[in-house]
Formats: C-alpha cells, structure tokens, sequence
C-alpha cells in the first residue's frame, strides 16, 4: 500500500486509481463506481445511462476509464453521447459507439481486451430484435468471447431457423432474442444441446405487448431455458460470456 | 299459431316447445333456455354447469331436450352428471359422457345430428391438453363437422410436428391447443394455409401460467391466428364448426 | 435451377428474386424477407414499421416488391412514408397511403391480385374505431376477399345495429371492431350464423383502458366469437381472408 | 338521558340498546355494531360472514336485533346459519334464510320495516348471477323497495331483452348483473332513461374470468352506467334503494 | 312523413335533421351521431375527443348542434378546439369553453336547456380533481341538474369536511371525485343518506397511481357506493343527473 | 471460546447453543436458525410455519427455544401445533397459543422478555382484522413493548373514531390495520402526530380484493404513512417495536 | 378571536392567516390550504406540483407562505418553477431550488425551523436514486432532523455497504433508497437495529420495472421493514421525521 | 431399420422402442413420449404429474422406462406414486421417490447414469426453498453433474452467506433458490465469477406472494443472473446441468 500511495503523491497513480486500487471502488461526482467488479464477478462494471443526467454518465465513464481502462456505456442517446465523449477526451481512449445497440465502448491505449476460446451465438427472429441484441453482442465481444450472429430466423417461417441448425450446433452457449410471442428460444432449445438464454424484446402491441408476452413464454417454456428481463442484452450477454469463461478455462485446463 | 296452440291443448306439444317456436326461447325452473340459437346464430346452446346447482342443471338440460331434441352439457362434474342424467330418464334420449372433456351430450330418437361435409382438425401439443381439445371436438361434431385429432405434436420436439403436416394440410379448418408456452399454434399457423384456432390451456405453473403465457402467445403471434379465452374449447368448436359450415354450404352451391 | 441461376446469370433475374425463388425468403439489409409466405401460409408477408428505423422499413419494402411484386407497410408514419416511397421509386411500382389505415400497399405492373368470390364484412362501434378496421380492410382485400364495411353501429345505440342487419347477414364471415367495452361483437355474433372475428380497439381510458376490457370481454363472450389482439387488424384481416379463400374455393369446386 | 339509564336499571332496556342509543354503535364481544347507520347514512348495517368466525357472526347478529330489531347476514354458509339461528332463538325473531342468494334475514315482532313508493328493478343476465342479484334484492327491500326480477335477458340472444323492454321501463331505477363479458348494463342504459347500476358477477373462466371483464366492461361501457364490485349484490342493492327513497320522499312532498 | 320531407325539400329541414328525425340518428363523414339519444336514454349524446381527429371532432359537433340545437364535446386539446369553433360558425351557435374541464358546449339560439328542481352535489378532495369533477358538473347541468360544488375537502384533514356537512346533506345526490387513496366517497357515504358516486381521479404516481388505488378503494368501500371508472367525469355526472330526472319528476307528480 | 467448549464437552451446553453462541446461528435439521438475530437486528427471530412440515416447525422451533430461550411461531395451525408442542415439551417451556392470531410463543423459565417504556397503539377497522393485528401485537409485547389495542374503528362510521382520538394521542406509534378499502390509517394518520403504519388486511372479495385495494391505498395515502405487506402483522409489530426500543433508549439517556 | 379580527381589520394579519388561525385552513383560488397540518398531524403541508397547473401550484404556495411562513413544493419542474418565484417574490422569503430532488423551500424571515436532537440516515443504492432520496432528506430536513447522506452501496456489490455499516448504525433511523430489484433495504435491515424505512425507486426496465420489483422486495422482505410507494420520497422523509421528533422529544423528557 | 424391425418381429425389442429408435418418439396411450430427447437437446424428457391423471403418468412413465431405460417424474403427489409404482413393476427398475422434492426416478438395470467432471451448486436460502431446490438437485444429479448442496444462508442474515462464500466459489455454475424478496441471487452473483441461475420459490404471501416478487426482483437484478419460472426446479438444475455439461466436454479435450 505505500507504494500506491508514494505513486500517488508523485503524481503517477491517480487519487481514483488508487481508490480503486484499495477499496475496490472509486468515489466520483456522480457515485461510487465498483471498478474490481470484473475481478470479483466476472463481469465488467458497465454505465446504464437510463435515468441518470448526461453529466453524471460522463463523470462516471471518465471514473470508469482511469480505474479500468475502459468504459461501457448502455442504452446511451445521440445527446448525452455527445457530452460523454467530450469528457473522455482527457484520456486520449478510442470509442466505438454501437448505433443500433445504443452502446458505448472507450478503451485506453493500455487496455488489454481478454480473448477467450469459445463461441457465443447471438440469434434474433426478427429485424426488431435488433437493439437488445447488438447490446448482448458487444458486452460478450468485451467479456473476451468470440460471437457468431444468426439474425431473422423467427418461427413463423421455420425454414429459415432450419437451414441455420448446424451452425447453431457448433456455438458454445446461444443467446436467442425474440419479441411478439417469443417462442423462438423454445424451438431452439428443443433442437440443439448447448445452454439456450432467452432474451425477449419488447416488440409487440396491445395486451402482453412490450415483450411481456415473449418473457412470460420464455418462462413458461418446456425446454431448458433460461430468461433474462424484457431488453436486457447486457445480462444476457454477460451470463452467456460468464458460461464462455467457464468453458475457455476448462480448455485451458 | 293457431294451429301450434291447437297443439298444446291436444297435449302433443309441451307448453316448453311451442313457447320456443314462438318466442325463441323457453322459460323453465332455472332460467330462459335459448332454443333458437341454432337456427339463429347456427350454433346450439350449451349448458354450462360451473356456476349454476345441478338442479338447475338438469332442469335446463329437460328443457333443452324437450324443445330441440338434445342437451349439450359442459364441465359436468361426476356428481352433477347423476342429478342431470335423472331428470332426463322421463325423455328416454340416448347419452354419452365424454369424461375426459366432462362433456354430456345428449339426444332423443328423432333428433338428427346436421352432417356437414367439411372437417376441423383438432391438435394438441401434449397429454395436458386433453379436456378443453376434448370439449372442442365434441361441439365441432355435434354442429355436423368431421373431426380429426392429431395429438402430440408440442414444438419442444418438432419433429413430431412435422412428421404430421401432409395430414394437417388436408384439413378445412384447425384448432389447435396448447398450455405452457403455448407456441405450437404459431407454428402449425406459419405452415399451413388453412384458418387457425389458437386454444390456449390452463396448464403451467408460476409466473404467466394457469394458460396466460399461452394465451398471450397467441394474441401476439406474428401469424393469422386467431384466439380463444384459455379453456373455451365450446367457444374454438363453435367457431371451427361455423367455417365448416360455410365451406360445406359452399361446396354444395 | 439451373436456369434461374442463368437468369441471374443474364441480369434478367435479381439475385433477391433468385433467393426467394431457391430459399423461399430473400437476404437485404435489414433482414430476411419471408418471400414465400403467402404460397406456404396463405398470406401475404407485411411489413411491420413500428420499432424499425425508416431505412429498415424501405429496405424490406423494397425487397418484398423485388421478390413478390408487392410491398403491405403497416403502422407508417409520415415521415417513415417519404423513406420507403423515395426507395420505391426505382420499381416504378404504382402506391396507395390508406391514411387513417397507415397502411402503405405498392404493386408492380406486374402484380395481379387475387379475386376470390367470398366477401369479408368489416363493422365498426364508432369512428375511433377506424384504423384498426381500415388495416383489416386493406389486408383482407390484398388477399383478393370483397370487402363491405358497415360502420357506427355501437351497441349504445342498438338500433342503428338492427337497421343493418339484414347487409350483415348476407356476408361470408365478419370482423367486428369495437373499444371501450367492446360488447359490439358479442351482440352481432348472437345475430348472426357466419363466423365472427372480434377485433378490440385501444379506445377508452382509466382502468381497462387502452382496449383490455374490450378484448376480455371477447374472450368472455358467450357467443361463438374468436379474437385477436388489440389493435391487430392485420390479423383479423389476414384470417378472415382465409376463411374467405377457404369459400371461395369450395364454390370453386 | 336519564331517562334512559333508569330504563337501563330497570330492566326494560338493555345495556347494548343504551349504548346504541348514546353512543350510536354497541359493543360486543366480536366488535362495535353500528346500530345508528340506518339513521345516519340510510343503509342498515349488515353483517358479512366471511372472515369471521361463526361465533363472532352469531354475536353480531344478536347485537343487532337487540339494539335495531333486525338482523341482516350476507353471504352466510350453511355451517355458520346454525350458529347464527341458535343465538337468535333468544330474541323470538322471524328469520329468512335466502338459500341461492346466501342471506339470512330476522325480525323481531316489533320490527316495521320501512315501504317506499318506488320500484328497483333486478335484471340477470342468466342462471349464474342468481346469487349477487338475489342479495341485491333482498337488500332493498329490506330498505323498503318495491322490487321486481326480471331474468335471463342476457346479450347473447337480444330479442329476450327487447321481449322485457316495456316492463324496465317502468321501473325507477335498475340494478342490472351479468357475468362473462358482462355486455347487458350497457345494452339496457342505452334503452331506458332510468339510471342504471351495473353489477358484475364471476361467473366465467380463464383470462379476466371471475367477473374481472364484466366490471371492466361496466367501467367502460359507453353509457352513463355506475358500477359496484364483483358480486357486490348489497352495494347494488343499497344504492338503488337509496335512489328509490329520494324517488319516494319527492314523491310525497 | 311526408311534411318533414316537404320540409327537405323546401329546405326548411336540413337531410341531417330529417334523418335524425326518423332513423334516430344521422350519418356525417365521422359517423352516425345518435340524435335520439337524450330521448331514448335521458342523456345528451356527446363527442369524446380523444381518438378522433379534429376533422372528424368538428363532423360530429356540426351534425350535433344541426340536429339537436347543442354540441358537447369532451377532453377537447385548444389545438382541436379550434378547428371545431371554426366548423361550428355556420350555425351561429353561442359556445363555451371550459378550460379546466377541457369540455367544449355550443347551443343554437332555439334550443333550450331543461330545467330540474333537483341539486347535484359535486365534491372534491384537492386540486387535482379539478377536470373531471368539471366535466361531471358541466354534463349535470347540461342535463338541467342544479349544481354545488364543494371543493377541497380531502379526508388527510378530516375537519374540512365535517364543516361542510350540513351543506352535503341538503343536496339530492353527490359526486365525490379523489385521487390517490380515494377515500372521501367512502367517508362522505358513511355520513349522509343520498346516493353518492364515487369519482376516481388519476392523480397519484407510483403502485397504483393514475387512478387505479382509488377505483380499488371505491369498488372496496364498506358504505353503499357506486363508482365510475378514472376519470370518467361525463358518465358520474349524467347518472347523477338522471337521479335528479327522477327525483325532479318525482317532485312533479 | 474454550470456556465455551468446555461447557460443551461437561454437557452444560448443548452443541447448538455453542453453535449459536459462536456463529450467531445454529444448524438443526429443518435449516439454520438465526439465533443472533435480536442482538444484531433487534427483531427475535420468528418460524413462519407457512410451507414448511409440522416436522420442519417443531425442529426450528425446539432449537429457537435451546438457543434463545424462546420460540415465536406464526401462522400455526391447529394440526402442526400438536406436533411442535409435543416436541418442545423436552424444554419444560411455558407456552401461549394466540388462536385468533394463529401465534405459539414459548419461554422457558430462565427466558426474561424486555420491558420497554414505551406503548405501541394496535388499531382495527373491524372484526375481520383480528389475526393480522392480534400477530402485530404479539410480536410487540415480545419485543417488550407496552400494547393498547383500539378495536372497530372503520371509516364507514367515523364517530366511532373521533370517540377514541384522545386515547390514540397518548401513544407512541401506531399500527392501524384495516382490509377492504383500508382508509382507516389515512384518517388516523391526518389526525395525530405520531408515526402511523399501515396494517392492510385480507378481507373483501372481487376486484382489488385479498388486501390488495386496501394496500393500495396506503401506498397512494396523502399522510406520512409507511405499510408493510397485506397481512404481514409481524413486519408491523416488530418496525413498531423497534421504534418503541428506540424511543425506550431515548427516555433513558 | 375578537383580536385576531380586529388585527385584520387592521391590516396586520391578512385574512388568509386569520382564516388559517381560526379554521385550520386557507382558502385560496387554488383550494384549500391544510395550514394547521403541522401542529395536527406533525408535518408539514406539502405542494405536489405534478397534476396542477403552474398558476395553481404558485397560488397555493403564496397561500403557503402567507400562513405558515414557508412553502416546501415537490415535483417542480423548471418551467412552473418560475411563476412560482414570481408569485413569492411579494413575500420577500428566501427560496432554495433543489435541482435534482425537484423540490423548492421558501421561508419568510420570521420563520424558524425545527431542530431536533435525532438524526435520519438517507441510503441510496446508486446514482439513479437520487431524486427520491433528496426529497426524502429535504423533508427531514424541514421537519427539523439531522440529515446523513450514505450514497452508492448497493447489493451488487456488498463490500460498499459493508464499509459504511458502523456509520449506519449510529443513526436513529434509516431511510433506504433503491430502484431494480430493491434488496439494499432488506440487507441493511438484517445488519442494523434501528427502524428502517425502504424507498423503492422508478429505475429499472422491463417486466416489473419503474420500481415494481424493488416495491414488491420491500413488501416482501424477510425483516422487519416498512415501504412506502414508488418515489414516494416525501412520505419516507416525514415518516422518518415523525420517528426522530418522537426520539428528540424523549430525550428531552 | 431391417435388423431392427426383425428384432420387433422375435420379440426382443418392443414395439415402443423400435418406434422410439426410429421416429425418435414413442405412442402410449397417454401420448407421444419424446424418447430422443436426451441425445437431442442434452436433457432427459420428464413427465410433470400436474394436469394429468394418474393413469396417464403411469403410462408415460411405463413408456419412458421401456424406450429410455429411466423415467422422471415430478410433482408427483403421493396418491398418483402408487398408480405409476404398480405400472413400474413389470420392468423390474429400481426406484427412489424424493419426498420434499416430490420427484420419483426410476432407472432399469441396464441404465447407465452419465457422469461429469463438473459441479453444480445447490444453494438455497430458507427451509421454505426444499421443493424446487430439490427438484434442481435431482434432474443434475441425472443428468450426471456433481450436486453440492449450501443450505439456509439468506440474506436476512448476511453472515450466513460469508461463512460459505469460499465453498461456492469453487464450484462451475450455481442454482440459487429464494422466495419472499429473493435477494439471493443478486448478492451471491455480485460475490462470484461462475455463472449463477435465480430459482424464484413461491414462499411468501400478500402482494407479489407465489415468488412473484423474487421472480421481478431476479429479472430485475443488477448482476448477470438469469432466471427460470417461479418453482422451476426441473429448468434451473436442466440448464445447470447443460452447462456443467460444457465445462466437462472441454475438460476433456
């Protein structure tokens, strides 16, 4: 520790960094930002900016930068974009912002993405599927996993998710994004013999609209599935990344 | 009118027939029973026995033999059953109990069942779907249908499915039930180009279950389905036996 | 095939049209287009604009008048209009903006649209009513059905429904659309012996707004009555109009 | 005052009808009885037996007939109605056990109860709301109502309701019960100019069963329709007399 | 017959008004406006905005005030509201435009409203309920009801209410409109002996909020009241007045 | 800890209550009992018999009773309560059935209960609030709380109420529970200036019945009231408690 | 009262104070001001922006003002809250606008707040709770308590909590902010003995968002706690309030 | 096929199996059992005793045991054991019935259980979590996962959770099981690397009883957990198994 702190006062590690460091989280402007999350669960601490002032998206991804190296920001509109990316200027960090997916990724020159030798398939049914999943994608491409797109294979024309059935075959884990009466990730998991996440959007109108009706038959499924929320690619993502792991270091064994 | 007043006082005609030819309907102990729906609406009034005692179900069901020949009644318990086949000794009508459907049809000798030449499939995805797939059949035969059932056929193991298409394709209309997640009528809906029915079933437990998974389902399908409350096997029967009806009256045009 | 492939080979084939015609849909941009939807489930694919961006929608409109000669656009808005009409342009395909319907329907030169001798009857509670039963209108007479409509005969006011009743029951099957308590196709279907489709309409406020307590009260029905989602006129539209052909081709035999 | 309390000493009045008298409310060994509701707010207390035990109904009941002469209990199974009659053999009352409607009612000898000149008129839609319209009905004659049934008119059949039509015409006030899509409040408050009160009854099954639709319809329905709970037959009942009694009372002035 | 066709034919009559005459309504570009309505059912027939555009809002108010000499039309927008006046100028009719209440009434010269000897109490807990209390106390008085209003008497400080009772108690019947909990009608009901209707407001946020814990409550209340759904100003307030039809002819035998 | 051990190996301490002693909670074999829970988080810890055996019970009961001196059994029945009495009769233990209240309270002779200075008030609407509120104070007399109980006090005749405000002033925190539509806590609540809880209750039938209406309410309520669940009288008791404790310290500094 | 009116009459206390002084409230244009809230039920009046217009909003506020000193205005946004400034600026009082809580307090220069020897912990889960939480801590403030902000702990990540636990424990009583699924307040509940008081946040998405989850948690917890609704920050902070006056005043005894 | 079909002939292989060997599924009287479930989609077909007769589950599970050498059975009640035991006899397989877990297995003599080199963490937080953790339990264990099982450590008590911390954190994927506000699973995931599925218990009562709200709150956990249906012991352990599946297969590569 007193290195850190000599480091420190030369001015050579931040005061965030070093919190960060000992604490295993940053006190910014806008809140504590739980920088050893990736260490302790696996899973990198990400920036939902639903809810909170642009100023406090940039305050935190700028913590989450200078403690990890990289920020990961959800469900991020053009504008708040716009002052985020401003505030990152400091670091000097490439971004890439996913459109479709509304994400942002900042890495610093230093970052080292990990690499994992497994696959993740992300499935839609349909074009409108196409948010939530992007947002599964690249939280899993940060968590290290290799990932196979499959889009627009929904049951209403079964031919098309059969002519996509030995490609599914060969992924490690499948996250299968679906809307509307959601009952692609039960025909899925009724095919192949990987672990199937489901993923319901909220595609669809009128009663059970909203994805309600896609999470309740994912739920209801009598395959192996298991569910996350209505658009949450980022959880999918992450736990189908999590099961990557476990496979990558099993390889490695 | 004369004439059928001339009738009741000669004591060939009950009082309860010749208030139904005239007014439509019947007044008995337990209610106005409604004779002319056939003629009316083409469908038969039923007797639905939840909510009413069983004399009152048997009293409805004298009334309905008496005026149009038949009784149909649904979700007959066991106990009811004896109450309702006691009061109809005095018609000597022949009676048969479909238990698993708990459905009591009942005819008298010169009652004559319409024969339509048009045939409703009724499908199911699995063993549980058997009382309210039962209830359906029943009604669609007793309104002049041919019926076939294809049974078992849940899209957890689709090739059961498809192994029974050709069949499928050569129906005029189908019914198709299911509980849990209640997809199989999206698909069977996605490969033929005959009307669909979506029956949703009560079975499934926890969040969405008792059929609302199903049934939401169904009204979000992105096929040309069309659906029925969870349960309403009378209600997908009627309506599968009216489409018979127009296509068998088409046929003989 | 190989004189598809040499078609394409020659330019006079599109490689969308060679897809659809192999595969059964066709690849672009924004996603798989079910080209063969309407051999294989007897009707048309439609494309759905809510929830995609405006270069979504034209794409897949232009995919579906490349491949089937023919593009349905539901629930456009104005401005998603001029983006799919701009992109329409080079198919020189003649295109009609149902307005109240925000349905957009495109046909090539080329494109013959069925007739089907059966006619579809599509009734109104009130004129909140319209744009659901106008999307079911335009549905069922892409799909080659005669369509009567017989609006503003809600059931507050029940004479204006018996005034109509001898046109409603000339019909081969109707669609009834009703909000608020959505009792409208209740009453009709005890009226009449054709099939009745309820379609519930998102009219009314506070409590069972938004058209729930219109769609339960269809499913509650005691009457023969199937329903589809609030809103769903499409759907209403796309099953009566298989009812119709289902007619249609058994006057036809 | 005084008065009183020496009646009290002298044995002629009892301590509950003192307190009742004093204090508007007499205490019991199951609760305060609110012996002076009749007076203040028009309504007679009643006591309802579910969620209490049948000895704290029975004790209830006594203080009832003590302190006002009568006892009303609602929703009262056979099993506590024994309880509840050997309490009250004490007090030589006349009592009535409305079997279908669940009600029992007692009068001591000098009991009068009250008689206005006015009607409520009770409509069913059919057998199943027998038990909510039968306590609507006892109530308000117990509040000294004119009452008048009118059954088995629902929607499903109109002509029966149109059959009726003169009769609830020439009632003050209607108190109307369905079950299922509970379609029949609307259909008559769009027929009379009397006002009408709906009363949704559970009768039905599946989604919105157990009258959930019914009063969703009622709360919705385009006319100028007032609705009390599900199975609410007291509200119903107390609230028409109410209005009865305004009839009755401008009537005599 | 034949004068009032005369009278067309003159021009003396408008085909609008003819037709009201003998169809009971008159069919607009928007609809059928059901003219008879107030002679049928004792409550004026009115145009809820909502749902329609202006152009069809102004339709109906024209059609309204050609064939019954008044136009009310309710949840009007200021944007909406323009369009209607300017429609309305050909009939020279005077109008009003209650902000608050967002109700919109227009009367020809020739018509005449009716006059009740009867009073219509409409009570408030706060601020909040200001709309749809306005808009029941417009629709009362439409149909000739005295009205009172007592506003601000929320139950969280009960003594504003007690000081208001006696004025509560001279009135023939009650509308109490609350948001939140809701339980002023409940509390009113308790301590008078006039029909009272409760008047749920969307006010409040969060479970429950817009309206729905205060219809719960009202459809839950132990006192003998009836409800109306959220916000349903127009439907509380034309019960209300057909109460004070009764007790008004009441007072006139 | 030796010393502990020690006593263990004498067999002057049981190994649980070491366990307990140690760890701050003891393994039996129904699960782990959190005998540390009143010194940590100031409740006891209390078995929820709810689905769990009558085995499962009287094992965490028998090791409550070896490790804390005391067992607080809710929602018992009748029939699992002859099997934990038989099993805690090795303990010697005095022991209370509240059977309205469905509460087993154990002690052993060494057990002394905390005395606190300082009342907490537990109010009813009516008769049917007996269990939850009987549990409520159970829970607080164990936690050394004073307890008055204020019984029928419903909204629906307030005098009742204002008759017993002055009582209510001199407490130190109240529950207030009430079922149906649960207005009491918020006209308790407005009228006093100590901390009020809301009890919701169970009773009441149809829509927003089983508490949930009255929960409703008091989650929407104008005062500063908090709740806990429907029927949760222990949470109420022991929040209550706890404010009594705090209180009771603040008296004593 | 004779001087109070004299002291009107002599323009020293305007008849708003009078009419507060003498009835408890003030009757504004806007409605009835509650200005004996405080001395009666221990809190404050409090103005709900949300739902009223900012006329109405700046009237009652002035009305505020006049009688009791001070304003305290919720949910204001930035376009009322200048009409509301304007209309103080007669009275001369200093105004603070807490941006992110949304809440505005006015005092007049004679007004004295509370202090009180007690103090409130405010908790929140993370960033996106921080407006509920600052109209909590507002409120406590106003009512005179000490206020200690514990920010960024959620169960996420539990070692933050863990570190701020000994700080927690020396507070009186804790209020615990959390959107998502709500858990900090349960395990904050289990570690500390103080009164907890949880406030479940709108953040969240999907199935059981807007802070449904987190409420239903609280309702459900396995301690000892109480909830109020959804951002009912206000409720929470005088609650809190309430508890700390009730310490402050037995410390004082 | 010959070899097989000649097999049938002599007697040796039943014709249950051969239609198992070749259609992939089986035709009992009770329906179509999917016998290639397992080498399909990894996971062995079970039969949920609920919504079927006794008989039936008996004759699903006589056709399990034939063609698959197992049958698993769950939710099986005492009364249908008997009836599916009696049937079992004929195969002469031993069996174990899991009491809490309500779950029967029975394997032949010839079955081989799979076995991988891969653990799957049972975690539960209360007594009440018995029956569907058990279920999970038993369906790994099947499907040949190492099962450890950490009982009774929820969150109510946090130190539970600590002391067993290390021990969950070498295994490969956990199931956690909670009810009432089923924090569990958000807390265990925020402290470990491995994956981590949420099994909702329906412990609890109120609002957002039936593990409603440990359902909502696992959906809505800030953690990348995903979650099954309330009760869903048999999709948890499937998927759990699925992966630890995974992990053994690259284990052994």
């Amino acid at each position: 520790m007193r290195e850190l702190l000599e480091a420190v006062a030369a001015g050579d590690v931040s005061p965030a960094e070093a919190e960060a460091e000992l604490a295993g989280y940053a006190t910014g402007e806008a809140g504590r930002f739980d920088a050893a999350r990736e260490t302790r669960a696996g899973v990198p601490e990400a920036i939902l900016a639903d809810g909170k002032t642009p100023a406090e998206v940039a305050d935190l991804a700028a913590t989450a930068v200078e403690t990890t190296g990289r920020a990961i920001v959800t469900r991020l509109d053009a504008e708040a974009l716009a002052t985020v990316r401003e505030r990152l200027d400091a670091f000097e960090a490439d971004d890439t912002y996913h459109e479709r997916a509304r994400v942002l990724v900042a890495h610093t020159d230093a970052f080292e993405r990990p690499q994992l030798d497994a696959t993740v398939g992300v499935v839609t049914a349909g074009t409108s599927d196409a948010e939530p999943a992007g947002e599964a994608a690249v939280l899993a491409r940060e968590m290290g996993a290799q990932v196979e797109r499959v889009d627009d294979v929904g049951v209403a024309s079964i031919v098309r998710l059969l002519d996509q059935l030995p490609a599914l075959r060969d992924l490690d884990v499948l996250i299968v994004a679906a809307g509307r009466e959601g009952a692609l990730p039960t025909v899925v998991a009724g095919l192949v013999d990987t672990p199937v996440i489901g993923l319901p959007v909220s595609a669809g109108y009128g009663h059970a609209g909203e994805g309600e009706a896609a999470l309740d038959g994912m739920l209801q499924s009598c395959t192996a599935l298991t569910a996350v929320n209505v658009d949450a690619g980022f959880t999918a993502g992450a736990q189908a990344a999590l099961i990557a792991r476990a496979v990558d270091a099993a390889r490695a064994e």
